[in-house]
């Protein structure tokens, strides 16, 4: 399939859709911004809109379709977010029921896809100042946990803040502050810097998603708001029915990764 | 009264809400951000929300009150949407039918107040870079003018932005583009700067709203996304009921200007 970091998103999207590509899409279509998916029905759609417009770190929306309309138009000509996306996730009730690479067939007319602003966007603006980001290195998923910040209320949505965390040398901290500060609509500066405890973190070996990273001497732990919180708020709710993306398995947007810089 | 530029917000609320105070509010609560504000009920909120998710520029929220509340607990403590703004104006299915100091008797339970920043945080960004604001100079209302831009549909809302004009001296031009686009949730950089035909301005000295202003020798027009907008094209629609503030008399919030400022 050649080089998946040097094609166009519609080609990957292409190669999703057709069922060619289940994979993660880490590095895939590089320059162009990647997206987590929320599928919720009309009936929860304005709280969450609402949750997400009052907790821009944590959901900051790149899209939201129609009511009804599988097709994320602003974040991609020819997207469909029932296709286009390697692995889903179904979630009724609050439990996870089934993993599909479709979900055409599960598509309600009075549903509402909103795709929420991804980290490897603000990941390639460190790495692009040689600030490497050790969960690329290990070849791991991201550290997560669960904070004691709440989150906003919005409507029925509510619950705490799910952070990242990447190990910045002490150095780096400030510039690693500076350069994702640029990009608030992919979660933006840190939510905070230093000490675990400070937020609610036992055990930063110990985290509650994703994978744990080697902290080293002379590293701060550096903790961004993560899009995983509008996910584990909205399903603890329990609505009828949820779809989400697989962990790692993104939409794939046609939106360059540097004009989501405001500066 | 005393200086009303150095009054709290809570206190200048507080006057409004006793009657004390019919007037606009440009210059009190010095360094508050304050607001626009347009109420619509229910069945209309989810579209008008997704509109303005979709046109941050011209329609940038400070606050989604609750379905029913009228309390705007993000942007204030205190405050109270049915009272605290000197003078509203009732639309009746798009047509201005009355204007009143107290909307209490016109509150609805299936009612939604949205309040959008406002461009006086960015003109005191302006002033405090020594870049003086023509209109405040002249003592008289920001020149605004419909443009050909159109914003971004959402659910039932459509229709073209609405622009004001600031007119800089040359050597002050990206000064102005840089110090406000810090502000994003106020309107953020400029749309548009110089020629005014380009965005379907055909006459400059003639505004569609707000008055005309001196252009010198030696200045650039330099336009902004303008919180008209989302009134406008939410009167468009024609409403059974919309209520808004009368021009220039805002909701002054709780959130201090710099706390807007993205970096």
């Amino acid at each position: 399939m050649g080089n998946l970091s040097q094609k166009t998103p519609s080609e990957i999207r292409n190669l999703i859709r057709e069922g060619k590509l289940v994979q993660p899409t880490a590095g895939m279509a590089n320059g162009y911004a990647q997206a987590n998916l929320a599928i919720l029905k009309k009936e929860h759609a304005f709280d969450f809109l609402l949750f997400c417009q009052r907790n821009p770190k944590s959901c900051p929306l790149l899209d939201v379709t129609e009511v009804g309309s599988p097709f994320p138009k602003f974040a991609s000509s020819s997207g469909d977010i029932r296709t286009d996306i390697p692995k889903y996730r179904i979630y009724r009730d609050g439990e996870l029921t089934e993993e599909v690479t479709d979900i055409t067939e599960y598509w309600e007319d009075d549903m509402v896809g909103f795709l929420i602003g991804c980290s490897f966007t603000f990941e390639h603006a460190l790495l692009n100042n040689d600030i490497s980001v050790r969960h690329i290195e290990e070849e791991c998923n991201v550290p997560m946990y669960k904070t004691n910040i709440p989150c906003v209320e919005g409507g029925i949505f509510r619950g705490n803040m799910v952070a990242s965390m990447r190990p910045i040398p002490h150095k780096d901290v400030v510039r690693a502050a500076q350069v994702t500060s640029r990009f608030p609509s992919v979660h933006g500066g840190p939510i905070h810097i230093g000490d675990p405890h400070v937020i609610g973190i036992q055990d930063i070996n110990t985290p509650h998603f994703g994978d744990s990273v080697t902290i080293k001497e002379g590293e701060t732990p550096v903790f961004w708001a993560c899009g995983v919180t509008p996910q584990a708020v909205a399903m603890e709710t329990k609505p009828s029915i949820m779809i989400t993306h697989a962990p790692g398995h993104m939409f794939i947007t046609d939106i360059r990764d540097e004009k989501l810089g405001v500066l």
